[in-house]
């Protein structure tokens, strides 16, 4: 990236992204979706497809820029309003890939540099398209991503649970919701809303994995006390 | 940050403090005094009471900035001479939460950025108190923070401690001060002054922990050779 | 680094070197000629030898300044063509350790930040030398790094194997070469050519490394079918 754009700010988001686990990905590119300064150009790499036909995009949405591959990783900004989407061509762009095993340094680090520090325009990187390809449909209410400290972030939206009344089922287990971790005992588990919008499993001052061992994919189900 | 002030320089200190661990991250905490360039701001998130009443502080101190919850954290530049501390005010800054769990992203880091970027001054962050919260008083010589090297870093000041003379007393062993890792043999346990200016127990060219299996809080014992 | 150029743009490459392995943190070093642009100052510190008479070197070669400790952690750099050696005199540099256990932060840092400042030239560090420490000749073919995908990265150079053609054996088991990851099924076991240039060894949607329980060291052997 600084080769193409030596002034550029970079920002590790995050490289915790389970190996190949392009829905978990897209869950952290879709949890950075108006959290950068407008204009920002996000580069996302989970790309099992590496050095197939699978092509390259880079999306124009909400005022910033997306470089990825074509498998279901920038889903949710595809999903964006008025999202422009461009299949990348790197050979007219004079890029070649040193290694057919990770794409990320040797095309899609230049694009987004190239982007960021103005060498070359969007409309420049290739032909719009309209057929991304999208995360297949939602497999109901379960586990995305186990965090370092061993809570379970769910794609279950925040907006569904109410603290005090909702109550979640998952490994046979059934748990309150609360409001905040204050709000439970040291080491109960606890549903909550995290700060990525979505409800998450966790143990007050522990780890709900080491409580729990059940992770990615772990089915969910919310019960309301009324119902 | 980068929202509040885009051209702000970034730098991730560590994201190795166990979780909600406010000693072991008070520790790094003062491991940062001095060691930036004059006018940094630092921001500190060790928060198991996010989402309580908790407050918020802003403290200057020794020419920098810190931002952290009232839980302790920031003991240390609390300790500094003339440090000035003020309880942040979100709602009158404009900052709302949109999570309970986690208040580092939208309440804290607006403030760190607005700091670094000159666009808000310190004094009109919050009214100054008398009362943070310290940490407890420290409950003898013992581990603080395991490494990623398997280094058992300790609050025990280096001062205390004479290569050649001294020995300390940990999980039953007792193991002699050197210099430096050079003065030991390979494998061999050592005690010896730390880069955080603190003793550090070590296996050289290999890990301390692997070999004593005692972490976080294990109890030390100094040993004078002529005692 | 930023107290002696409080506007150097850092990288961190990688903290994924093993403790003490000089020759793996000699592998990246080398995997970042060239891939950065063209004045950059690179900073190593694999320094198992801390604290006693090692010498830090300061080279000049490719248009890149290198900074680290002289015990065969630049081998590559030194191999470059009209590569400059010198040996950084601390003390005339006015530059004093704090700790005899990690001089990244108290001597190495402070002379890459001004050079990268341009506030010290090259050859004010100290006088050239010509002796420099050099890795060990290499002891055969064999697993050099183990990523965090479990891929196990090899020292033999992409250029020797032919996928299709060429086969891998290691761990007693033989494996064919393929292209890229999606040339084999899913689970499968292959060698493949990464990005660093070399071979590595991969499960295709899984980890080498928990397949086959071998890691650095493990020798390897290339077989022809023509062979």
């Amino acid at each position: 990236v600084l080769r193409a754009h030596n002034r550029a700010t970079i920002v590790d988001v995050t490289h915790e992204v389970p190996a190949q686990d392009i829905e978990a990905g897209a869950f952290f590119v879709a949890s950075c979706i108006g959290r950068f300064p407008r204009g920002t150009v996000h580069l996302a790499v989970v790309d099992p497809g590496v050095g197939t036909a699978r092509r390259l995009l880079a999306v124009e949405a909400a005022g910033d820029h997306w470089i990825g591959p074509d498998n279901g990783l920038l889903d949710a900004v595809l999903a964006l309003e008025a999202a422009v989407v461009r299949a990348i061509e790197p050979a007219a762009l004079g890029l070649r890939a040193a290694s057919r095993t990770f794409h990320g340094r040797d095309l899609m680090a230049p694009v987004a540099g190239w982007l960021a520090g103005g060498r070359r325009g969007f409309a420049t990187l290739g032909p719009t398209i309209a057929d991304p390809r999208r995360l297949p449909a939602e497999a109901g209410d379960r586990v995305l991503v186990v965090d370092r400290f061993g809570n379970l972030i769910t794609n279950v939206a925040g907006s569904r649970v109410t603290p005090g009344r909702t109550r979640l089922r998952i490994a046979g287990r059934e748990l309150r919701c609360v409001g905040t971790y204050g709000d439970a005992g040291r080491g109960e588990l606890v549903a909550l809303v995290s700060s990525y919008g979505t409800v998450e499993v966790a143990a007050v001052d522990g780890s709900a994995y080491d409580l729990l061992r059940v992770g990615r994919g772990a089915a969910i189900e919310l019960l309301d006390r009324d119902g």
